[in-house]
């Protein structure tokens, strides 16, 4: 039975100086966009390496919001950026689709340095609460190989033993951990959500939603699906995504975690299906099972963001897809989208048709070492 | 069969610059005064938050190791002291014995910060190669709770599925997993050394060994033993943790892991019993079961390294803990020890009878945060 009301209250929000790190991106422009509508203070930190700054150019043209233009892998701007802040929502990372985290696990492993100084300079800084970008990364693979099993993955089941989705997933689980620890020895206050696949506009093609509105907009033929199409994702919409984080930065403290996903069950092969109707496009398909898939069977449970959150998932995948569909077309042009599709399915930082939006790779990696 | 002598060759280190993080340690300081004999041109960078500097006083004097009193968490004095190394030995760490390391989860988490930027300062800098001092702690517990259990650990036992030994040893886990990312994916050379519970003059109370010394030198009555004295513990001597981190720094290239550690089975009463008849103490012995212990059974094998390195180990326990307390027996007074016992055996960073030697906890904690 639910205590809660599921609605983020701009009674808490109004005029606390909150800051968003990877606020340009896709989740993070529109978690900025919400908190500022509540009325909070919002500042957006973000180095820009896959964030896009028109994501937020209008609130920060109208002075709604303050953008550091900043890498928060270096410790006197990250001090500079948090000072002052009373909650700070982490979703600066590393981090891509399953092309990017699969094939780029040295630079996923940078999020546990990234992390780490972002969380000790919050508790330097006296930020009373750090809300966490957590995944469903972090739930163990060997629980999510089969797909005759219907299994709801609970807060509860993340281990130990652990077996999370390669670096990407071990850096999320850290973090998660060392915010519990720092809450029970320091006294930090600290939530982390753990998102599942999500979706919707301003997302970027290395998500698997995005991807296939790409392939059906260039008339990709056959259009290529990952692995054998029968994967089992709860895509979850973004605008869910943002009232769970923001409900979890009112009310989860002592460092726990929350799952933010539907119990939808969608196949990709039935979310290409959606997606090439919408197009207007019948196509073969070809699948390509040498690339990467992540586990065949991830579906959350939401009962405890239910429980403690009053939060539900309020969108559909069948209406969140279209309004993310008709976003994708207002916003793409086919002719850009197809020069350098390959890449944008695989890499961050990566815009159609054009350069980098920033560093692809964390660092300048020597040529030889 | 063994390909390798076993033996550190000056023909490979002479004239080479090296950086131990850490140096002022335990075994830093061994593993310092190795390399300086065997010709290679030392660094020591230590924030003294737990080494001592009368560690390797006398090879600072002499000119033959340079010492830089610096915190490894500050990223342009990283910078500067990894500067132009071709090896860096990484050592440095918030570490202290079971006590420590089970009591203060939240600064063990913080070595996923300070390995994460001592790694990519490597990177960016130039270092041939790293060396990692891990740890027995990566090795699922669910494996080491079956005293009936005659298991040698392997490497390829560590996971996944992880069950690492808390905080600590996930943290050493994540700078493994980083080391092998980063060698397969920048070209970045690395070995970690997996070190199982060392012993060994300059050793520390907050360590077994030690804290037993202690415990018979002040005549402590009832001498008290962490939990029933059956777990069973693979000692290890510090000169042979010296000679196989060397001979990692000159074999193993690919980030990959080789125990350091003997396959003798002690169990902490046996040892308990060996301490108090060389101290000429019989005391009545009080189990404190509420204290932390570890896992019951934790024993290695050194399969790989005796492959790959030539390496075994060749100080028996009670040789070596004989020469470990002739050295106690000279540096200790039972007078000073008997002022702050109980601390020494859980922080870190304190001196017996003394004050700390650095910052005891990695940061300073808002008092309320
Ligand atoms: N999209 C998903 O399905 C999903 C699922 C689970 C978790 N998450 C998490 O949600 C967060 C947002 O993800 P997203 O999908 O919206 O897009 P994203 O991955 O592009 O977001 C990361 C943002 O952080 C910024 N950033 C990266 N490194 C930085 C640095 N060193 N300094 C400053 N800024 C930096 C990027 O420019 C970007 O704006 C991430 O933490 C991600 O791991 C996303
Ligand atoms: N002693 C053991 O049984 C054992 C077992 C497995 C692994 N290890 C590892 O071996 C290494 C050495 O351990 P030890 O037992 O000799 O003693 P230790 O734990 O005292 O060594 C750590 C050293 O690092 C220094 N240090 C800590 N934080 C620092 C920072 N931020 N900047 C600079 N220096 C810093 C400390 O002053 C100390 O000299 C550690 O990495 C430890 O985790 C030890």
């Amino acid at each position: 039975m639910s205590i809660r009301s599921g609605i983020p209250t701009s009674a808490f929000w109004a005029g606390r100086p909150v800051v968003v790190t990877g606020g340009a991106s896709f989740i993070g422009s529109h978690l900025a966009d919400a908190l500022v509508a509540l009325g909070a203070r919002v500042t957006v930190v973000d180095n820009l390496s896959s964030g896009l700054l028109e994501n937020i150019a209008d609130q920060v043209a109208s002075g709604a919001i303050t953008f550091h233009e900043a890498d928060l892998r270096d410790a006197a701007a990250t001090e500079r950026v948090l000072a002052g802040a009373d909650t700070v929502f982490h979703l600066a990372a590393a981090h891509g689709g399953r092309g990017y985290v699969d094939l780029h696990q040295a630079a996923c492993a940078e999020n546990l340095y990234l992390d780490g100084l972002v969380f000790r300079t919050a508790l330097k800084s006296g930020v009373r609460k750090v809300v966490y970008a957590s995944s469903g990364c972090i739930y163990p693979l060997h629980l999510q190989g089969d797909l005759s099993v219907d299994l709801l993955l609970t807060e509860d089941l993340a281990g130990p033993p652990y077996d999370a989705d390669g670096m990407y997933g071990h850096a999320k689980l850290m973090g998660e951990l060392t915010l519990r620890a720092m809450h029970q020895e320091y006294g930090l206050k600290a939530a982390s959500c753990r998102y599942f696949t999500v979706y919707g506009p301003r997302g970027i093609e290395n998500h698997a939603v995005i991807a296939m509105m790409a392939r059906a907009l260039i008339r990709q033929n056959p259009f290529e699906i990952w692995g054998d199409g029968t994967q089992v994702r709860n895509w979850t919409y973004v605008d869910d995504i943002v009232s769970g984080t923001i409900l979890a930065g009112e009310h989860i403290d002592d460092g726990s975690a929350v799952n933010l996903g539907t119990t939808e069950r969608i196949t990709v092969l039935e979310a290409a299906h959606m997606i090439c109707e919408m197009a207007g496009y019948q196509p073969e398909f070809a699948f390509r099972t040498d690339m990467p898939t992540g586990p065949v069977n991830r579906i959350a449970s939401f009962e405890r963001a239910a429980d403690i959150l009053g939060w539900q998932p309020g969108t559909l995948f069948a209406e969140g897809v279209r309004k993310t569909f008709d976003w994708y077309l207002a916003h793409r042009d086919p002719a850009l989208l197809a020069q350098n599709l390959d890449q944008l399915l695989t890499e961050r930082g990566v815009t159609p048709g054009g350069a980098s939006t920033g560093d692809i790779a964390p660092d300048t990696v020597p040529a030889a070492v």
